[in-house]
């Protein structure tokens, strides 16, 4: 065995995490063994993150893997999945002992404050990259998709939405602020917290969810496009946080909140007699505009003037294509 | 939606290949639904491709789809489950239609061999490598692991070993040979067949198994290893293709036999009882040596003469790392 073969060693706490209830077997077969019980369906969702392309090249390698996990455990908590089980494969151009023990300490936290728990991988030789595969239960026929959607429905958000966009200049070392703003800001970036708990209280209540990894308008358009109908956006209603409106102002900040990806909470559809009840429960909910007919994104100033015409298509910002 | 976001619609073939009972739900969600009867496991396994690692600089992509998808669906055959999908984690340093045109080709030819669908997956922009995860279903409890290998047990391989890892100058093109020698083992590297028939015809038989990706002294080293006992192999029995005792001799092509990973031919023990019924039944089915008390590997001549001292880390050729 070479020294990749031996990087399994690292990660020896992360395949032991909380959680993991339905593993049968976990690292260290040809595969893994995961069970579901029988009203349950199994989600399943895939991501990459490259060098500098999905995370600055140099990045500290425990937040990289807290944020690398955090990414794809959101996918499920966009489904309203309960996480079970991850698969990480690891390229790196080499085995370097600091970079690895230092990855696999972030790597742990995240899976713990998930409660999903590393269930075998695949560690080469190669540029930088990483794609988790996260596997998580949901009882069957309750999942969140995205064509669920109708007309008169509330479009929601679980919380301010344009951090992780605001933070990136931060991030990248080319712009600074006073620590009470660039904090909470990096932290957003660098270790997004999925709103598993919030996707699981949606089910049976929400009609379409994803989680904003694209950009809110990009991603209001596809579950436009998934449900057939049109979301109206009010621009007046996007909750922001104190620290992106201080580091930008409101203009930006809400720019950010449009077009900027990687925030990795939860936008969805509500009939609307389901928002006061999770709302007086605590429930991040924040309504942000309404399901019309049509299709396409519509996003609407404080008068209820279109501020750009609808469109399935909207430009994000961001470098992820899914 | 940039030029990657369109990517997708190349695997609209891969993603309706036959197969794919199981999926509730496929491509183009946050995540994938996979669904398991209750008396059935789900084997989840992972794999990378990382460009001039694991495969040639500029290989076909059309045959670089095949290995890739077969590599991972090995897995499934080790442990004797039956396909039901994967996704497809695919790093591009550019969208090349023709390039994807083939690559998806490919891709669509080998699922359907292996009746796997292409359920999700991720593309995204960096140098060119490929991570499948594959899932599979097998009866609870009846998975073949590595680790139930008894003394007596007779150890086993699938086919000819060492083609793949014989193929590779001619794959590379430093060597030339005639095509009745070249075509049959470019064709063991480029497009392996996973056993899963074999696979699952062991069940219940087979005391341990695994797929031959190291070399086969090296992965008897991690059923010894995980099943606490020894592994005698017996050099005269190998058995080896005439394409490959053509292109090398005897000697070399067992030396490719011993060593070369890559073949993706399954090596597993069998209690002596089922050998006799599997044979008579057509079954590829090889005796290579016996289960022995102790640890690690042993190599013995026709005389019983060991070879090279027992050994639990080999070290391969290869440069897989798992």
């Amino acid at each position: 065995m070479d020294e990749f073969g031996l990087i399994g060693q690292y990660f020896a706490s992360a395949s032991c995490a909380q959680g993991g209830d339905g593993i049968a077997l976990g690292i260290g077969d040809d595969c893994a063994l995961l069970e579901l019980p029988a009203a349950e369906q199994m989600a399943v969702s895939t991501d990459t993150l490259v060098n500098g392309v999905h995370f600055p090249e140099n990045a500290d390698p425990a937040l990289l893997a807290m944020r690398g996990l955090a990414v794809s455990v959101s996918d499920l908590a966009a489904m309203g999945a309960t996480p079970v089980g991850f698969t990480l494969a690891l390229t790196l151009p080499m085995a370097e002992p600091a970079w690895l023990a230092a990855f696999a300490s972030g790597l742990e936290r995240m899976a713990q404050q998930c409660s999903i728990r590393l269930i075998g991988g695949d560690t080469t030789r190669g540029p930088l990259s990483l794609t988790f595969t996260v596997f998580g239960r949901v009882p069957r026929g309750q999942a969140l998709t995205r064509c669920g959607a109708r007309v008169g429905d509330l479009v929601c958000v679980g919380g301010a939405l344009g951090d992780a966009a605001g933070a990136l200049p931060l991030v990248l070392g080319t712009r600074q602020a006073a620590p009470e703003i660039a904090e909470p800001l990096r932290a957003r970036y660098w270790s997004p917290q999925p709103q598993l708990t919030l996707g699981q209280v949606l089910r049976g209540k929400a009609s379409a969810a994803l989680d904003v990894s694209d950009g809110l308008l990009a991603d209001c358009g596809h579950i436009a496009a998934a449900s057939g109908v049109k979301l109206c956006v009010e621009q007046a209603r996007l909750p922001l946080s104190q620290a992106l409106r201080a580091l930008l102002g409101d203009a930006d900040a809400r720019t950010c909140a449009l077009g900027g990806g990687d925030d990795y909470l939860l936008a969805f559809t509500l009939p609307a007699e389901h928002l006061q009840p999770l709302c007086a429960a605590g429930w991040p909910v924040h309504v942000v505009g309404r399901v019309e007919a049509g299709e396409g994104v519509e996003l609407l100033d404080e008068q209820g003037q279109r501020l750009m015409p609808p469109t399935r298509g909207y430009q994000h910002f961001g470098s992820r294509g899914d």
